[in-house]
């Protein structure tokens, strides 16, 4: 199973989840969650989430230390699978802005073009084929995106 | 990558798919879709399918040509993301017993009942944590029913 | 273009809304809903309406005079293309209790059950195969209950 | 407990509700959800509605006699939790510019910006992270622009 | 009952459905629904579909052979219908670009202004006066584009 | 503004609170969020949520943790609000049982039978008349289930 994580980043997972459940301060939790955002983000900290610390403190703090220091840093299971997995749920909500970051996420830890428009194919069955449609329109930004960054200038 | 279907049947799909666009008919479609339910369904058909042929034949043809025989059937996405993935969306748009129906199609092509508990973890996020109660609580009648089965009586 | 109401219920509208608008009181549009609810129920009351009255008297109001009486006696569109409309947008939202009373309110006012069941196989597109199938389960329910009260006995 | 209204449109509004039944009619209706927008929106008319009068003139009504004329000038409310909530329903259900709007409200007739903040955080818990998120993003728009408004030029 | 289809492409897709099911091929559906949507768009295809062919091939035939030439071609209910069936379900489930894409193939296939208002009236019941207003704008868009188009240069 | 909080469990969590943040452990947010189901719930733990510990213990950690411990408690909104925005937003979104659960909360801390009506009614203008009838429903149960309670035996 592939991990979502680089192996750094995972051992230094691994040594504070092994601490006792008591030790789990927020610090540590928002720490873990950093670490995670680093990973899905090319190293990079989320900018919406550094934007949201001044005005909503306490959801940029549920967004770090809940979001992706509790739920996606857990291990079991691996990150391409949740990517695709949020992506999935984004996409059949109608959360596109959330379906974007989530599918660039996965592209940077490896998944394929071909996989996310997959799971968008699947889509129409749950949440209609207008859904899909709507998510490959964002989908297609995203890729063209990404084909402008690799371009020689 | 591991299929969502059994050798033969993935055979058989792939004799199907390699025929000429032209002559993928809706009767070639529905038996293609029909290797799928019966992968994903231990050998048997899917009775609420069944049900509806009488009285709503097309719907019928619409979940077996189209949503098992066009989308479940494509070979981009192995059976288990596309498992898992549709768990996230049925979950996330409160269609609970869809979501039973396909949790149980994951168990039975071998995805885990800790990977289907991680799914719902993570659909705190984007649907919130009623949304992933309430889908707990389907996978745990889920999970209770199949332990009943494979009781000895 | 048939008409939603029998020609004496729509003789009856007919005067109450040509009043001057300032004499459009809520007793003259609860009257209005009374005669439009009769007119899609059979010439009766509405059961859920009635409890309503009770502990919440004025939900049962804005449902009998602006629902009903506002809303659904207005004469820009016929009433089986409204009750067709409605009960695609109840399919589409997951609103099932709702759409099998228009469901039903539509077969009293002469729609088929091949036009509601053609409503259900187009809300694959914009809804999903689930939400389709989801609400043929329901109409299927319909569709017996209405049988059995013809069957002699 | 804090009245939505200003004492003398309370005071305008016990009139006109006092009156029988009979005799709410829906000029007098359209003129208490005229009172009721012009409390919430600092003595203006609201644009929107305005707007809506020439092509959509019922749905106008409908707004100002139903929404504005009997929901919200109930007096078993008081105006400030009735804001807070509407805002939570507008950003559980993703209606992001009526959330704005209400917000908007919310802030005339005193309600602080932390309150609004915290509704929004509990929202995470029925509608998850990522609405929270959203809405945090429309909710920082409002305060910029009202403190724009207050900047002396 | 008026028809969606012009009586060219009727008789076009009566001599295609009557052909056995077995000869329903793909390429047959495409064409059905080819003939749809250039009934419904004036003649013209549609951009957004012809856009989604390169990147999103499987979707584009999803939309195009079970989308319109499925479900779009079924002879049992009328295109008026149909078209404001759709638009109250895209209406109620806020997807309003959809709204406004097949409430333009309504007035194409000569439903009236009139008649798509009614519709949005009715939405205030299953969705809410807010998801009415929000639809209402969409309209009053479409109607102001259409009378630019009619405009003498 | 009356607290959610009886004295003592306001206190408790006043120093729990007041601790400094990396002292924040998952225990001591377990802890608060104890208090804050047995203030809300006549001092019993949720059934709902004993039930889920043992197959989805983190689902339960999140509802304990987060949920109360982190959202549900903090101050800045008085208890009787957050329960009535709450409320809506289950009741906007379809999400009865929790609604209802989160209405028997908020009758437990003072709430009035009046005020969670108002709030339903309310609710027919962000999310259609039929929500806030299926909502009305479930809260005529609650307050039918409460008054066999207090009924001498």
């Amino acid at each position: 199973m592939q991990s979502m994580l680089t192996p750094i980043t995972a051992a230094l997972i691994a040594v504070i989840t092994a601490a006792p459940a008591v030790a789990q301060s927020v610090e540590e939790r928002l720490k873990r969650g950093d670490a995670v955002i680093r990973d899905l983000n090319r190293g990079q900290p989320q900018p919406a989430l550094e934007r949201m610390r001044q005005e909503f403190p306490f959801l940029a703090e549920a967004t770090e230390a809940y979001a992706l220091g509790d739920v996606w840093a857990r291990p079991g299971l691996d990150g391409r699978t949740r990517q695709l997995a949020a992506v999935a749920a984004f996409a059949a909500t109608g959360q596109l802005p959330f379906m974007k970051v989530h599918a660039g996420y996965a592209l940077n830890i490896g998944v394929s073009e071909e996989e996310l428009k997959e799971v968008i194919y699947m889509i129409t069955v749950p949440a209609g084929i207008s859904r899909a449609i709507a998510a490959s329109q964002v989908l297609s930004e995203l890729f063209a995106e990404r084909r402008d960054e690799r371009r020689p200038r």
